[in-house]
């Protein structure tokens, strides 16, 4: 069995050492050298930095990381579609925040909640419902829903040079994983297609289900009730719960970000730290110390010392969303 | 003690997936059929019933389908020892349960709360270590520890036959899972080396941890606070929010098992659902019903109507431990 592992990990890897250049969608640069870099030394057989492909373990943010975040995380774009398909049936909400916030187009007074806010929009617009009706409804939302600035669908506005780094690690013996504030099953519903990142390796936020008989047939029901918010000091937590091991290169973003990079970056040996930094006005947002979305102040401030790599967009990356978008 | 579970890992699956005949030391019996049919049914391309291979996720119990769990689930027996090492700085539990029974050798006494109690002395026993203290101490712990009845080393009271299955299903595609009941930070101490699973796809009880920084170094800590049990209905939910797919070959022992098994055989197309019957007292244990721990009776029941396999293991199985055990 080992043999024939080795063999289909031979396969895999072989296109990526046979073609010259990785990362196409990086421009040469420090940020892309220190990727590159890093993935040689703990693939080189051999040398005491090398590392084993089963503690090859990558961890992703998904918002600001992975994909846009701007002008609102998706998952609250989502939500936002909820609560206007389902306030009929919910009079109350006119009176209620972040509900009322929504119904009158009010964005900022429905965020002025924060994740709490978030949360509580989920909570009521998913309770009652199945595992199998959410799937469906959000593969479907994700089918028509549109992105408010640029128009693309939210699974074409996902950052190009981050999945090659994706697929990068994964040629190279690396298992991805995405970690992050989002929703778990909202996330699991495009993941696999879009980042090759298959459910059981995807780490969110979640609310709590039960598992149910509904005349003789089990489901899973969600209830209105928060299970675990996947930010800030919650990400290496579930990273030990889900992943039960540390991971030797991690990406982020923002202060969301922070300790998930401490925790990877403070293991032993080769440790790769990379922060996406939004300084590309132009092809899609600038942002960083005062943002409400994606705010990133410390991490910023800790980079150095931690020699963490941060990523100038701008200046870093060819194009930011895949060709063939809308 | 590592590279010695992996020698004996490699002598063990490596004929097999030489050899014509795969599962070597299961009898010529109505499981056995089953197990194999099934696994050629989804791998044959372009029936219908074929299953690609990401989607072919096994699930599999801990405590009583992949190794003993009598007298007492070795977790209760780690415990015991820690309660034991720790009361010299702890006089009160000489007066409190479950803590005064294993002081005074009364187990039964102990175990009267149930699982209840045994997460009593495990957080009394886990809180304030850091993570990679708990693995230190465990991985030790495995080294000394006998089994008490036959001496064993716990991680030697595996069922070769289930060794078995498990490397045959993953030489056919297979992702395997282990969805106990038992706590997730033991099981990941030894579960790569013996199971072949790596900790990414263990899945079970957990207490809290929190994110720390101790002298500038983040470290996880462990909270006297449950998190999640993983049995019964918790089983589903925990494969809903780890797996985030549902699991199309299910093996249980105990009713504990039952709706993990009912939630895999539900799903549409072919399904596994498979119960380790304990039924030969000579070489292992045999009880069901009235049994304290490992109680099998309505998921026996429900065996033939839900079309479950029933291992009988004393006369389907050839051997039950692995050679070489002392």
């Amino acid at each position: 069995m080992f043999a024939r592992y080795t063999l289909i990990f031979l396969f895999l890897t072989l296109p990526f050492t046979l073609s010259a250049e990785p990362l196409p969608s990086w421009k040469e640069s420090a940020s892309r050298t220190a990727i590159v870099e890093f993935v040689e030394l703990v693939t080189t057989e051999g040398t005491p930095d090398f590392v084993p492909p089963e503690e090859r373990i990558a961890v992703f943010d998904n918002d600001g990381t992975l994909w846009a975040e701007k002008p609102a995380y998706t998952q609250l774009l989502y939500a936002v579609d909820r609560v206007k398909d389902l306030a009929p049936s919910h009079p109350e909400w006119k009176d209620e925040q972040p509900f009322k916030g929504i119904l009158e187009n009010d964005l900022d007074a429905a965020l002025a909640g924060g994740e709490e806010a978030l949360m509580k929009m989920i909570m009521a617009t998913h309770a009652g419902m199945t595992t199998g009706e959410f799937q469906a409804e959000a593969a479907e939302w994700f089918e028509t829903a549109r992105h408010p600035e640029t128009g693309r669908a939210f699974t074409e506005m996902v950052y190009q040079p981050m999945l090659e780094v994706m697929a990068y690690l994964r040629a190279n013996g690396f298992k991805t994983f995405i970690v992050s504030g989002g929703g778990v099953e909202l996330m699991r519903v495009f993941a696999e297609d879009v980042y090759g990142v298959p459910p059981e390796q995807v780490v969110g936020s979640s609310i709590k289900t039960e598992f149910q008989m509904r005349d003789g047939e089990p489901v899973l029901v969600k209830l209105p009730e928060l299970n675990f918010i996947d930010d800030k000091a919650g990400k290496p937590v579930a990273i030990n719960l889900h992943i039960g091991r540390r991971p030797i290169a991690a990406f982020g973003n923002s202060d969301g970000d922070l300790q998930m990079l401490q925790w990877t970056t403070a293991g032993e040996g080769p440790r790769l730290g990379v922060i996406v930094h939004h300084t590309d006005a132009e092809r899609e947002w600038a942002y960083d110390r005062k943002s409400h979305v994606g705010k990133l102040d410390q991490a910023l401030d800790e980079a150095p010392e931690r020699g963490w790599v941060v990523v100038d967009m701008k200046s870093d990356w060819e194009v930011i969303y895949p060709k063939g978008g809308q």
